[in-house]
């Protein structure tokens, strides 16, 4: 193995188009590069929720694997392609947005721009640029090429907006849910800290309280909506037996706030 | 390829989870272990039904292949998370009854608890032990690790009710429903021969009997339910061209009883 | 790696008959043949949009690569398996048509029937061939074994009819549905330069017409339908910003034609 690419995509569990991309990147790298579907059913064109899941998953991967998201409200259109480097990983992604989100807080971020028609198949589709372009510049890359060879450095993405505390509450919203039922939030657990220790805090959807910061599910009676620091290290909200989603009526992009408990 | 991982799991074919597994395994091991997905789509938290497709599928596998199973009733609970051997393949299963379904009557089988810390990720987050613990700890066995570094030996699990030929009949049910409708049930060739041959049985669904045991669906007409022994050996019920489940409104867990024709 | 083998079936993203045939892959080659899955959610049983799905993908698989195809609708029953050679890829596929698709066109076309039953599992399930005939036949081939192996050599298999220009119009249909509900139908951009010009065509679906073949989305407004030739190099149809199958309601089969412009 002299290399790892790693795929985040919205097409589907079923898409050819998955399995045209991994033939593109064994083929074009002779099989001396793995190839690991990190998840194929990010919610459609949704930058926000492949960043988060791409940030709290890339770690887990060797160092040098290259990670490669076609997840793209504007696909085929004329935007541009980003190839960026930081924290011991690689990055292949559209240049809408969704860079910024995956690096926040990284020091030492470098990105070039995607140019190098050399380092793309021979024949470019106008529809399909994950299997014509993000797969073989991502062999390139995990082949140990050079990012200045993709094409010219161009400055870091702007971090997009993240909750914070403002006063004495924190504003989210549900990124992800979960096959589960479980809701994912845009609030990390250093944030949330910020504001308070766990147990001096409350979270509020809707009209309602979620009082009980838990640990574990089996820490609440079943039927009980629950809040905790999921597997992301982000605050999630599920009913212990249930579908949250359903038994609280909130998909993605709900509104979530943390707040002081009245003392 | 110095070792193989098998991963079975009710995550749903899209979850960022299974991708994280892989990752570890795959640093853990710098890329010496093969990881192959038996399926993410277990009928959520139904520990018979993944004993019964892991009972059915190991064998295929490689010697020595570690096989995983995450499907968990109590998943994030203070369940016990095992290691075992038996066959010639190893096990890392949670302790909820799953691993006695997979090595019934099986012998010279060795069974530990996991313990050792050491053998985890750094990390180990409260609610994702699939990534922190399952899979490092896979990683060990499949390598070539001992089983008693993983932790304690403790008794092989009690093996869990299966049906028996009781008088003239046999009682059982549904396990599996697959994509195409077809009903797996907890009844193997091996008990329903004790009964008798299959010309002399029949089977019975609520009121309802069906009399053919066929080789092959083309042995009856289209819309005509059968019954006939699938790839894994158990009974199973189709009907040939339809959705069996929908056309005879059963489910998993659905009552299925073998008799004897009346002569 | 000593070979790789590709898989296009219609079992579902979940089934464990995936992992299985991955597992005597594994098992018969030593590891030394990667395994690639195009897809496992090809329309059930519809040879023809699993033509079109390889068809369009093999090529982008190294040389030597074995294609897989488990899609049939006569599963189980009595009909043949082929094992054939074209373009520097080998094939194994049921005998139901579907290689006449995908091999449309290809000079030098061997074909062989596999009846040789020491290639095959040792036990062969009457009900699940893929796993205990193709998988096992598929890995003699991929690491080298000969053709001729498998079985007598048989006539290259006839060519399914597919849309010609007839007068001054083309008849053809939609294939496949992808997952953002766009059509891909079974009219090449080859066949559709034999009418004429772009710019001098149209696309007729019922009464309606779509005046615009584009090269991307962003050609036209939201909500507008489009025609493009997409990454296979057919003629699809979408709408900007929605579900194509949906709004213009088709799917599967639907008629589409394609005609001169009136002057």
């Amino acid at each position: 193995m002299d290399g790892v690419v790693s795929l985040l995509t919205d097409f589907g569990p079923g898409s050819v188009y998955v399995g045209q991309m991994h033939a593109v990147i064994l083929r074009r790298s002779g099989g001396r590069v793995r190839v690991v579907d990190l998840s194929h059913q990010c919610p459609f064109a949704n930058t926000e929720a492949a960043a988060y899941k791409l940030r709290r998953s890339y770690g887990h991967f060797p160092e040098g694997t290259v990670h490669v998201v076609v997840v793209d409200p504007g696909v085929g259109s004329e935007r541009d392609i980003l190839a960026a480097e930081a924290d011991g990983h690689r990055f292949v992604v559209p240049d809408n947005g969704v860079l910024g989100g995956i690096l926040a807080g990284l020091d030492e971020v470098r990105v070039h721009r995607v140019t190098n028609r050399l380092l793309m198949n021979d024949f470019v589709s106008s529809t399909f640029h994950g299997r014509d372009v993000f797969a073989p510049v991502a062999t390139h890359l995990a082949l140990g090429g050079g990012l200045d060879e993709v094409g010219p450095e161009v400055p870091p993405p702007p971090v997009p907006p993240m909750p914070r505390v403002e006063g004495d509450r924190i504003e989210g919203k549900v990124l992800v849910v979960d096959q589960f039922g479980n809701m994912i939030t845009n609030i990390s657990r250093e944030v949330m800290l910020e504001l308070g220790e766990p147990a001096t805090l409350r979270v509020r959807i809707g009209a309602a309280f979620i009082d009980r910061l838990v640990q574990t599910f089996s820490d609440v009676d079943p039927g009980i909506a629950l809040t905790y620091f999921g597997s992301g290290d982000h605050l999630e909200i599920a009913v212990n037996g249930g579908r949250a989603h359903e038994l609280l009526g909130m998909g993605i992009g709900s509104k979530v706030v943390v707040e002081r408990r009245p003392s």
